[in-house]
């Protein structure tokens, strides 16, 4: 069956890590490797050592941390933008990959790429219209509609949506260099770490840092359900791992919300199905997609 | 030319007046009257009066004041859901005009009908993404994407989306029933009329609401730029006509957004261009979809 389809290359280009995949599909790899994110030189250099031990791989996806230029029309369409991260800001990555591979490739976000995975394969395959957010350590996310990645010329920074500030927490200034308090100033793993000493899930159950980020993400949720009315919600990233965490949004979602909406909180706002591998799967996909 | 198209009807159902018209499309219309809107029985047998002295009809599109069904799967697809309009709760429009005239008719809300006349055929045409906002009696909205509208079971609240407040604007509880100060409860004409006794144009340009009333439209833009990454934002309906409101969305949009998002809030926030008919061509649109 798989060897009737044919065979893909998939990237997943974080921050940290690079995950790099070969096979037929998201439900088909042959071979998967993990390599560390360190100078694009390197890295690139490793990930097209392993795909050159696949020669057969007919087009290759690449979800891959941003900001990032995805709009094919453009000069820069394939690059890493300007980013903090040493080196990589103005990298060809699609572009490298596509010259040394002579393949087509496509190019987006990793969390769009994780949000198609989830909408196709995954906690919102039964949903028209979903929302993906990772929240780690950044915050970001994707929008699918009937099976598309909704994107124009540039792509979502849900991170930097601005949450209304809680009544009893309007002192911290936010951890964000360009925002300070919008949402991953305030939700993010580093935010949290750089307000209160440790991660979510070290701090007791009883710290109030657990409503006050509960709160946080419901209202980015509340503000997507009235902005796009989406079917699904899917809430991933390390942070979500913080026991507790997804029940109390999904209570501060349903009371913040005056019962308004058609679709209840706890119908919309869901848990990942694919996590960790989502971005990788979403990968895949794109790939598939080109053919 | 026209002739070689067929004949469609719309409907443009709001809450003081329907508008009705018999055409080969929004470019191309035959006959359009005004009706004011009283209670359904009436209002419903003096549009089935209209169209049926237009017996070559083969679609009518409807774009409705809600909440409403928009679920084709659903049984009350058609229908207007639970509305504080006296009468109009759980009214069968769509069905009731489908059965009297045997055609196909499409139905969505007012504002997602006007947001497609606007990214087909308006200020958005050359958007991939956009949103389509009205600020008036109420706020509402809707999302398009690659020419359809972006719609799961259910539609967008746009208006009920809950803007950060200003710093020094704390006090004012709101005008929305449901929940207080969210952006129709602070910005929609009613909200205005409520705190400041008239019409944001009847203010002195001088006057705090100006900047205040253009702040939360700014900060409802930026989060639909995270959100979404629209191409186009177009913000159309009567609190608009207030002059010089526009351009200081427009910078205070800039002002707020740390330099961060791709597409500048200059090119992204713009001025409706099928005002005020973009409702009705939306209608034609539908039904012309339909065929």
């Amino acid at each position: 069956m798989s060897a009737d389809r044919p065979l893909l290359g998939a990237i997943e280009a974080g921050g940290t890590k690079f995950v790099l995949g070969v096979g037929h599909g998201p439900d088909a790899i042959i071979e998967q490797v993990q390599i560390p994110t360190r100078d694009p030189e390197v890295t690139l250099a490793e990930s097209l050592a392993f795909f050159a031990r696949h020669p057969d791989v007919a087009a290759i996806g690449i979800g891959s941390f941003g900001p990032l230029e995805r709009n094919r029309s453009d000069a820069k369409w394939g690059h890493i933008l300007s980013t903090p991260k040493p080196g990589w800001s103005d990298c060809d990555l699609a572009g490298t990959i596509a010259r040394a591979l002579n393949v087509p490739v496509a190019f987006d976000t990793d969390v769009n790429a994780a949000a198609l995975a989830e909408a196709r394969l995954g906690a919102a395959r039964n949903a028209t219209v979903s929302v993906y957010i990772t929240i780690g350590t950044g915050i970001g996310g994707g929008v699918i509609a009937d099976g598309q990645i909704v994107g124009g010329k540039a792509h979502p920074e849900l991170g930097h949506m601005r949450p209304r500030r809680a009544a009893d927490d309007q002192d911290f200034a936010g951890h964000c260099p360009f925002h300070g308090d919008c949402l991953e100033g305030l939700a993010s793993g580093p935010a949290i770490i750089a307000r209160w000493g440790q991660s979510l899930s070290h701090l007791a159950p009883d710290h109030g840092a657990h409503g006050l980020i509960a709160g946080y993400l419901a209202e980015a949720c509340n503000t997507l359900r009235a902005a796009l009315a989406p079917d699904a919600i899917v809430l991933g990233g390390g942070v979500m791992g913080t026991p507790g965490l997804f029940d109390r949004i999904v209570a501060e979602a349903a009371a913040r919300d005056g019962g308004y909406f058609a679709l209840p909180a706890a119908q919309v706002i869901r848990r990942p199905a694919l996590s960790p591998v989502s971005g990788l799967a979403g990968a895949f996909l794109l790939a598939a997609d080109l053919l």
